[in-house]
């Protein structure tokens, strides 16, 4: 019996940075709530592959009650956070699954690590026409986008309106979009090859766009070289030094550097580009009296904490680390950033709770990958360059490596082998939006 | 080359009479457009496994085109077939995914085979109160509201209110409603009692509403007894001899035979009782003249032909087959029906097209089978009554027998082999019913 209540740690989203957080805390002296308005973790690296119809929706999310289900100290909390007291030390939660109203979270620690969503450059209206791949409803809202224009164009008797349909645009060469528009491309050209009578799917034309002169602007010149080669060869075109300007129900505007627009008929279009912070972000700043940036993230220190407040850790994609001189340091919007992230701000805990000041946090950078098609990647080990099949082993076995759970790592296993061996792709379902 | 144009078989839906009947046509010399709203084939006996999280939907779906991709006479088509013209030998098609207008597909030989859907007993604004575990998208929204449940108990502070969350009424104790209640049942007591730290799961009460004075009334009495001493070890409770007279947002009330009626507040009700054919029975009814029964169905021949359309085979859920003396006949509701139809119907029109007269069709009855929950089921095949292990693994085997391809077999195998194991259900996900 300890005579003291036990430390309070209020942890607020479900991410990589949340729940490696929760792991490296469960066996401290302390009463976890980890707080999501989603009750899965979902593996956000592989959302696209949701979209593509290679892998189904439940195998890239684990519950988060089932992760931590043996941890007595830990309770999961389904609801959204809306703001947050600083001074009264509370989380404030509202569309709580009762139905009921803004309930209060006190906590003694706080790790906030709520993500990002892509921005439309400020043009919220085109989400529902251009849905991204980062929330699992969008991209099942791309799989049936993409799967109901392969059969709209079966059905289609005009030849201009084939075509349109037989257009897919991707917004944005990073490597979410490279391998979203690298997968459509396989899709046309393996996978749907002999399922279609009157269109023949290998005439379809995959369009990434980019405003970088490049693709995938964050590797190395010569793998982005590379990356191009192999997403040519599967029928990815794609389109540099653009910015897309306009998009309506069947087209999307794009203006090169030159100045000069072009509009270019396609009816489905998929976003994959511009980040921009969870507004969670600018509520903390406005809490400790500082700002966000042009991205929406809120500044904290070498340590990860909010200025003025040593009890309340921010981290992954919402935040702008800045060193011991103030100077913001540049961190990737990547999954091994927030896990590492995740688990330095349970060691800072347990470091303050021990009266120990914790050192601050230092990115171990362990390479970036970028998978383009079957056997074809790019990565950037620590200044080492590989591509093709031995990038690709590299990416499949990392990503299977860091999925949650047995159970999914061996249904994607199974799922990619056999994608891998018969070029199908197994979860090919159009499903309706809304139950008819 | 052969001089005659070849003969038009023109097959409406893609479920398991019209799948099967495609597979045997194949390698005949006709030429098999095969039309469905849907681009899959759905395994619908374990669509209440994915209402419960077993089962992710991509695995008891397979995409139409996939399955008939390498018959190059076979041509599948999206859309909606709105009516026939039997004179003019044209089914009427609309809602096709190029957004065009209404189209018609001429034929020689038709099948149709369009299924059924549960019959709220002229209630369908009940249908959103009490969604059904038929359609994948219905079944989703059951898994939402399941798990939602929990999710509200665990954050709901009023004791009734929270009981009310943890009350699962299902409607129906055929063998769907009896293993969507066992699987409930065992969700409550073992795959989430450790998930929660306020309330405790296995006070969940889960009643299953029946009209007959037994459940599995299709089943020997014996096998009925022993189904509902499975389902009480496992916490549901059967409520026999009533009907829902009433369905709202928070409870439904029943009446019993005795005319006493009881509000039960629940806040989850799934509803699986009352067959009616699909609405195309009614139109191919009109069309030859005739009526439709009771449940919708359309009455056809011992060879499953419409009466003065022996080019129009009708099958499945939809039809009430007459013997040759015009008596109709009892044909369960079931898979195997349709399989058998399906087949039936395409030998019918090979012979046809050899000169020779079909025989009648001729249903073997292989069994029935009902599973209740974990290494519990029950079988009556051919007056050989099982019932526990024996005819829970035989109704394993059957069900992964019968599942369309390969991947969905061995991940469905998977799936059910780790959850016997951990007694967990891995797509255990809360989706939103519209993107956010």
């Amino acid at each position: 019996m300890e005579s003291a209540a036990p430390h309070r740690v209020v942890v607020v989203g479900g991410g990589f940075g949340g729940v490696q957080a929760v792991r490296k805390l469960r066996r401290a002296p302390v009463e976890i709530t980890l707080i999501d308005r989603r009750n899965f973790h979902l593996f956000q690296p592989l959302v696209y592959q949701v979209a593509t119809g290679a892998l189904s929706a439940g195998e890239i999310a684990s519950p988060l009650r089932a992760i931590f289900k043996r941890d007595e100290n830990v309770r999961v909390l389904l609801g959204e956070v809306t703001d947050f007291d600083l001074t009264g030390k509370r989380v404030l939660l509202d569309r709580l699954p009762d139905g009921g109203g803004p309930r209060e979270i006190p906590y003694d620690s706080l790790i906030v690590g709520a993500g990002s969503s892509y921005s439309y450059f400020g043009h919220d209206e085109w989400r529902p026409l251009a849905p991204d791949v980062k929330s699992l409803e969008s991209a099942l809202e791309v799989r049936r986008r993409i799967l109901t224009a392969f059969e709209a164009a079966e059905s289609e008797q005009d030849p201009d309106r084939r075509a349109a349909w037989l257009t897919f645009l991707v917004v944005g060469a990073g490597p979410t979009g490279v391998e979203l528009a690298g997968q459509i491309g396989e899709i046309a050209r393996d996978t749907l090859r002999r399922d279609f009578r009157t269109i023949d799917t290998r005439t379809a034309r995959i369009l990434l766009v980019e405003m970088a002169d490049r693709v995938l602007p964050q590797f190395p010149p010569g793998l982005s070289e590379k990356a191009a080669r192999s997403l040519e060869r599967i029928g990815v075109t794609p389109l540099l030094e653009r910015t897309v300007v306009e998009i309506d129900e069947e087209s999307a505007t794009l203006r090169g550097v030159s100045g000069a627009s072009e509009r270019i008929l396609a009816q489905t279009v998929a976003w994959a580009a511009g980040v921009v912070a969870s507004e969670l972000a600018a509520r903390l700043a406005a809490q400790a009296g500082t700002g966000v940036d042009r991205a929406g993230r809120v500044a904290v220190g070498p340590d990860l904490t909010l200025p003025g407040h040593p009890e309340v850790i921010a981290l992954g994609d919402m935040v702008q680390v800045h060193d011991a001189e103030g100077t913001p340091t540049r961190l990737p919007g990547l999954a091994p950033v927030a896990m590492q992230q995740g688990r330095y701000a349970a060691r800072a805990i347990r470091d303050r709770l021990g009266g120990r000041q914790p050192p601050p946090f230092h990115y171990r950078d362990k390479g970036n990958l970028a998978t383009i098609g079957r056997a074809k990647a790019v990565a950037d080990i620590k200044g080492l360059h590989l591509s093709g099949l031995l990038a690709w082993v590299t990416w499949l076995l990392v990503h299977l490596f860091y999925l949650i759970g047995f159970q999914n790592r061996l249904l994607v296993f199974i799922r990619w082998t056999l994608s891998f061996v018969t070029r199908g792709r197994g979860a090919r379902l159009i499903t309706a939006t809304e139950p008819p």
